[in-house]
């Protein structure tokens, strides 16, 4: 049996980060030109296989290898990075996923089984435009180009713009559906970008789903006042409010087992002289469970009404985005742990807390399962993203192990 | 006897309020177009008096009206304002001055026993540049024209900039002390802005002197770490330090007797998906007592550094302000009461939360007192600020009736 070369995984992701990272990280921002160089890259080792490539109406590159089935085995990955990003965010599925691909045409000679397809998706992390999945969602169906066509980046240049630069146009962008017609598994390998493989000293997990978020402003309303004459007690002060919130959500998470995050906190007047009015802060919930995700919301808003009402403040809530959890495939993951049993002695199933394409993926309705690698320190979407060099050689082994049994599974 | 006609003073507040008002308040702010209106209106009354008027270098407007000693009392206020302003906050002093010089004027034939002047100061509020009390710490000799000249607008236009508008130099400012070189004695009467006095349902109060302030940027600082990746035990999160020392302030406050506020709140990198790893936030104490002050800014860095420390966080403190509490003329507060008591049945001594010019002229060395009138609902700096009628009427009365005791007193 043919195996892969992780190292040369490896070496291509440093040669990749040669050509579009500099001192400051990765700079393989979505449409732009680094990120246009870092596809030439991927395509200049596809030219190697017998593969048919083609970039797709949303401006996803796919790398098809056909087999003697049109049911197809998916994996993918982002070439695009956000400004300052890490070395392997995205790019480590990509060019995994191109190993696995090499070790499946040269054991198949050239013929396996089911079709096997590469996906580069474009704009996984919506660093330009405030978008994230922008190809997968395309693909998936979760998609409105009215919506879409409204975004801009900070320079006020649009999405439709930026696409058209690159010879996508948004409003074909949909017809990317067609390409999931056949797909009977998707695979997907990533850092996991969190700290709990570390904390647990193992190199790769199985990961269960993309836990559901509820992300929303919550806006405490008080009275500003001069700081030097308004007694204590006379106070309405919406940050007296918004900092007993910050308190609470830990006992929130730890109610239900999720995550709570007050990300953003802004005050009006905002000045030094003047008690807090006003007090806006941002709040994104997490968890697997649908239920216990709208639970936690419910809980929010009460400690959030009850800190208002004892401060003498009122609240007010607004929805900023929302999505339901996204469970993965029960025998793909089953599979993903077996793979990861044959290359260390033990696995670990994990949430996993950001959204990936893989979330698209599944919910179009292909079974779907992710494979994570561990993340040192936890710290992803920042230059020092790192993983040890053994950990990434045994996560390209147990993906290819998964992408065996998953030829094998869609073959059954 | 001549009396002064409150009913005078109530229409031209009005009046001005009209010509420099807006739908949101008062729009005088220092060294606008709306600013000089308001001091054109001023003149166009002043020219109707037999005083002499002139602007010194620091860009504060006098009048004086010469007396039969050199000796002066000085009566001041601030015809500035804040953006959205109120229609009292600072006019009200300069107006209830004239209207006292009106007086003083009749009664004396246009020479009283010692020289009486009235000062407008520029730029009392600070509210373009951040500087209050420009006017009269230039007159004081507490200012530093190095750090003046650093000072920018929002826009990026220069104080210095600003004040050639005018045909203010800003270097040639600090001559503006020349100004208090006969001063006896300063009186300024001013809206309480704060609630005490109605909460006692007294109309009118005898100022102690204002507070100190202790002005600090508390800096809490974390790590930046994905919402949904991280779990809630392995968070540095500087929110979260930051909330609970919003709470920890109000047991502060009530330990010492004086007031604590926290005005602005920034969080970095301030986004949905991210625990926030930079808090920084502003400190306003306010304290009588010098030694009580210090106490309360001590304890506040020991709460902060514990609150950083248990969320595995750090702090940084660094200085904005600071001013030393500045305690009025006993006799003056004695005069003041006695004025206070000759038009109400009881009067309330209080120090003063705000800065007002007031603390520049006594720290310059100038017997001084301050006179307070009621706020409705404690309101200032906002186009709600009001005060009754009656009592303006009444503020007008006493602020006459102790100018006539304190010509008496520098006459002594």
């Amino acid at each position: 049996m043919t195996t892969p070369n992780p190292r040369r995984t490896i070496d291509e992701l440093k040669a990749l980060r040669a050509l579009t990272g500099d001192e400051n990280g990765a700079q393989r921002v979505a449409f732009t030109d680094k990120w246009v160089a870092a596809r030439e890259f991927l395509k200049e080792r596809l030219a190697e296989l017998p593969v048919e490539v083609h970039t797709d109406p949303a401006g996803n590159l796919w790398a098809t290898l056909r087999g003697d089935s049109e049911r197809e085995l998916l994996i993918g990955g982002h070439l695009d990075s956000v400004p300052n990003g890490g070395w392997l965010d995205g790019c480590l599925n990509v060019l995994a996923g191109l190993e696995v691909l090499r070790r499946i045409n040269a054991q198949y000679g050239g013929k396996p089984p089911v079709t096997v397809r590469l996906v580069d998706w474009a704009d996984e992390e919506g660093a330009r435009f405030g978008r994230s999945l922008y190809g997968s969602s395309a693909a998936s169906g979760y998609f409105d180009v009215d919506q879409m066509a409204k975004l801009h980046d900070r320079d006020g240049v649009s999405l439709a713009d930026a696409l058209l630069k690159v010879g996508v146009t948004l409003a074909d962008a949909p017809q990317a559906q067609a390409e999931l017609k056949h797909a009977a598994a998707y695979l997907e390998l990533h850092i996991e970008q969190g700290p709990v493989l570390e904390g647990l000293r193992l190199p790769l997990g199985a990961v269960l789903g993309t836990v559901g978020v509820e992300r929303h402003t919550i806006t405490f309303h008080g009275q500003a006042a001069h700081s030097g004459s308004t007694p204590m007690n006379v106070r309405r002060d919406a940050f007296l409010a918004a900092g007993r919130f910050g308190q609470e959500i830990y006992t929130l998470a730890e109610r239900y087992g999720g995550v709570c995050t007050v990300g953003s906190v802004k005050t009006l007047p905002g000045i030094v002289t003047s008690v807090v009015e006003t007090c806006e802060l941002t709040l994104d919930q997490r968890h697997l469970n649908a239920e216990s995700l709208a639970a936690m919301w419910q809980d929010a808003q009460a400690a959030a009404t009850r800190f208002a009402e004892e401060g003498g403040c009122t609240v007010t809530f607004a929805d900023l985005w929302k999505i339901e959890p996204i469970l993965f495939d029960p025998e793909l993951i089953d599979a993903c742990e077996a793979s990861i049993l044959e290359v260390v002695p033990t696995s670990h199933r994990l949430p996993s807390g950001p959204l990936h394409d893989a979330a698209e993926v599944a919910r179009a309705g292909v079974p779907t399962v992710m494979l994570f690698v561990q993340s040192l320190r936890g710290i992803s979407h920042n230059k020092i993203e790192d993983t040890l060099e053994e950990h990434l050689e045994l996560c390209v082994l147990a993906l290819d192990k998964l992408a065996d049994k998953a030829v094998a599974w869609i073959k059954r």
